[in-house]
């Protein structure tokens, strides 16, 4: 199926006022939005308020949500920005899609090993560089420039349109599935399709639709055997050492020759591999060297692509991410930590459940603690926990989404899963029990998370044109 | 013996003198002089010229030694402080006492828990806060106040006195030891007796006399697995993670189960625990509860008084300080860093040897690494490394500070060696081959390198008393 003249129209529109589009995404990259530290928090309010003044200014009609107050493990609350609703046009002749996307981004700091300000966007061969340029201020800008260029042009937009854009995303979007909840019988109540841009391609070149999400579950363990950090000279060998039960602890959770978790059930509800998740995987374009050089390794786990794809995306997997409260400054320090917290998380996949995994991490760590005999204080604390979800890639959503990236790229997409998790997703699927699609327009190298995390100035422009055939697709098939 | 009617008038001037001598230490704590970060190296070089000019304004002689760069491991360079050289007397008819002491202080931040500013002296219950109040500016300044109270009551100080004041032992005493080595026939050759206040009291009441130190060895273990930090949704299971190498391989280092090393060969020359060793250590003023009180912890590794001095002093222990490179903040990152950098280091008695040590523990983690087949890259590094050192307590040096301790504090000292190390002292006996003496003035809940370190008014007042005392019987015995 083939684009109408005005959708060309909107595609030209876009192609002519690239600057204006980059210039947005200039200013909410200035932002510094980080939502996991709390001195940050007035920057996650602050870039709600500047995108809702954007989508009004384009005839939106918005409101704010509040969620009240975070509360933070030493005692202290701070205000959860709130979520911005928007919604344009209201024709009960049109379909509606809701749109879901975050403003708020991961911490970043030019230490870190940041070639560039993080939060100074950065133009260099013809990547944007900066803190949030695709994960996710690009893609929410995308639909943004989408919806400027219609307006533009002109041409009405095929869809109605609703937002759902929070600042908590990357803190675990604390409040917003029970506002998602409350909303059911109102502003969702007439949604037809969801659409969410917050994953990325699997390749470089070929752009994809991704049906199913990883879960995670966030476990903090926590030793302490003193008071006071101490001098490791003056008391080292009188005192039983949090850090060396905690490194054994962490030692215990993944086999050391594989890397496999090593907690006893964990693996029980996982689902059986099969021949034909094989064969999609095997027709992916997905190129293993490209993947280990971009890592920076000569040797990944596994060697061959459908493995590689296969423990990205349908094995669960278990990541040590580090330590709170030990030394962790250049130099030599020779102190004896006081508390440390290890802190780990587990990457879920279908049939597993957060609730059940952690129970399973819990009892296993105490048992594994209890043979210790310890005279530590000893806790494991599950944090955030998120289900991993599965899409149904046949329906109009899926369809028009396929057809609009054939029309812009002149490809079919690769059907595609995500290793990372995005909880709202399957809180928009249980809520409204409509479709939710995840429609990626960023590319595989983009560095979410990591540093110099960039979008390609032609992933941008052309995911303003996606978006625009998508809706042109959902209205008339 | 007794002190003479002069020692008792300097005494009562150091009494009534109290408020000048901490206004002293209000002015040197002030002084951001941390040695172990290169943006504080301007203030260990303002600290040694601080101390320059209170020792001029004393009659002092004084000089100060360059000893170059310090390379950081970024490629980058600093200047190191120089060495304050002082002299203070040439009567060849008198004793001469070479003092050696730092001016340079652990790293310390109000975040890491202090209850006040750590660079701001402040008085409570009779006690004085501040990073380097009693490591080691309370100490040196001890030794200046008693030269104040000397001339101030215009009796002649009994020996001459060489000073040694450096700006970099809390990082190593880079280049210190080449350039004692240097002045071994010049500035140290007629030096009779050598006196160090860098360590703390075994109790909260009674002095002691230390004549043991371990020596130290300290490692880095490096392990990197790609070229950038990862999220570990996007990542996760690909990969082989950096940090479950190094979590295993810090958990090989000791028994799980009693936290004794683990590395062969480690304990092979530990001299063994004698029948005297052990009556000397139950002889002591030792209050097994109240240390463990002020670590905080409701158990130890060792529940006796002779076990716990003798572990804390003539047994090696291995401390894991922590993990550079990994997540360290508050909240929950979801990150696989690419290189995490595991630091750890091993106190060392007689007769082991640094570089022994070092071979045996490279060679074993060389050997675990390549037990695991992992594909990611491993170093470990020896760092810094110093020899365990031992005193003759039955010269006149240990005599004359017996004889000081007894008459200011109506007690005799305990005998006592210390956990940590101070290689100068290993340096100057080598170098000079005279008597090498430990005479602390703090107390043992003093918390170096801690947060709220402090130094008792009382002690620090006494303190001045016993150098002035020792000097005394330097020169009558």
């Amino acid at each position: 199926m083939e684009l109408s003249e005005q959708i060309r129209q909107v595609f030209s529109y876009a192609d002519q006022h690239q600057e204006e589009h980059i210039n947005r995404l200039r200013e909410a990259v200035a932002i510094r939005s980080v939502s996991q530290q709390k001195e940050f928090r007035n920057e996650t309010i602050r870039v709600v308020n500047h995108f809702k003044t954007i989508l009004e200014s384009l005839g939106a009609t918005c409101q704010l949500r509040e969620l009240g107050n975070e509360d933070f493990p030493d005692g202290t609350k701070a205000p959860l920005p709130p979520v911005l609703l928007g919604q344009l046009g209201s024709d009960t002749n049109k379909r509606t899609v809701c749109v879901y996307g975050h403003l708020d981004v991961q911490p970043a700091l030019k230490e870190d090993g940041w070639n560039t300000e993080p939060f100074e966007l950065i133009e260099k061969d013809g990547k944007l560089f900066g803190r949030g340029s695709t994960d996710d201020k690009g893609p929410v800008l995308a639909w943004i420039n989408m919806i400027d260029s219609f307006k533009k042009c002109s041409i009405p937009i095929p869809v109605n349109l609703k937002f759902v854009f929070e600042g908590m995303e990357e803190a675990g979007s604390i409040g917003l599935h029970q506002l998602i909840k409350s909303l059911k019988s109102t502003f969702l109540k007439d949604v037809d399709y969801i659409c969410i841009s917050d994953s990325y391609w699997l390749g470089l070149s070929r752009p994809c639709i991704t049906y199913g999400l990883r879960g995670n579950v966030y476990f903090y363990v926590e030793v302490e055997c003193a008071k006071k950090d101490l001098h490791s000279g003056v008391y080292g060998g009188a005192v039983h050492e949090a850090m060396t039960d905690l490194v054994y602890l962490l030692s215990k959770l993944t086999d050391e020759k594989n890397g496999r978790i090593a907690i006893p059930g964990v693996m029980d509800q996982v689902r059986p591999f099969t021949n034909e998740e094989r064969t999609l995987l095997e027709s992916l374009d997905f190129d293993e060297c490209e993947y280990r050089e971009e890592i920076g390794t000569d040797k990944l786990r596994f060697g061959d692509k459908v493995n590689i794809l296969a423990h990205r995306w349908r094995f669960p997997c278990l990541s040590i991410h580090g330590i709170e409260g030990a030394f962790f400054g250049p130099g030599s320090k020779t102190v004896i930590p006081q508390k440390v917290i290890g802190k780990f998380s587990i990457r879920l996949v279908p049939d597993q459940d957060p609730d059940d995994i952690a129970a399973k991490v819990i009892k296993y760590l105490n048992d594994e603690f209890a043979k210790l005999h310890s005279p530590n204080k000893f806790k494991v604390i599950k944090m955030k926990g998120s289900r991993p979800w599965l899409g149904d890639t046949n329906d109009t959503n899926y369809n028009a989404a396929k057809l609009a990236i054939k029309n812009v790229y002149g490809t079919e997409p690769d059907m595609t899963r995500e290793g990372g998790s995005i909880p709202v997703t399957l809180t928009f699927q249980e809520v409204t029990g409509k479709s939710v699609l995840l429609l990626p327009i960023g590319s595989a190298d983009d560095g979410a998370h990591s540093q110099n995390e960039k979008i390609n100035r032609k992933n941008y422009i052309d995911g303003c044109k996606v978006f625009a055939a998508y809706l042109y697709f959902i209205s008339i098939l």
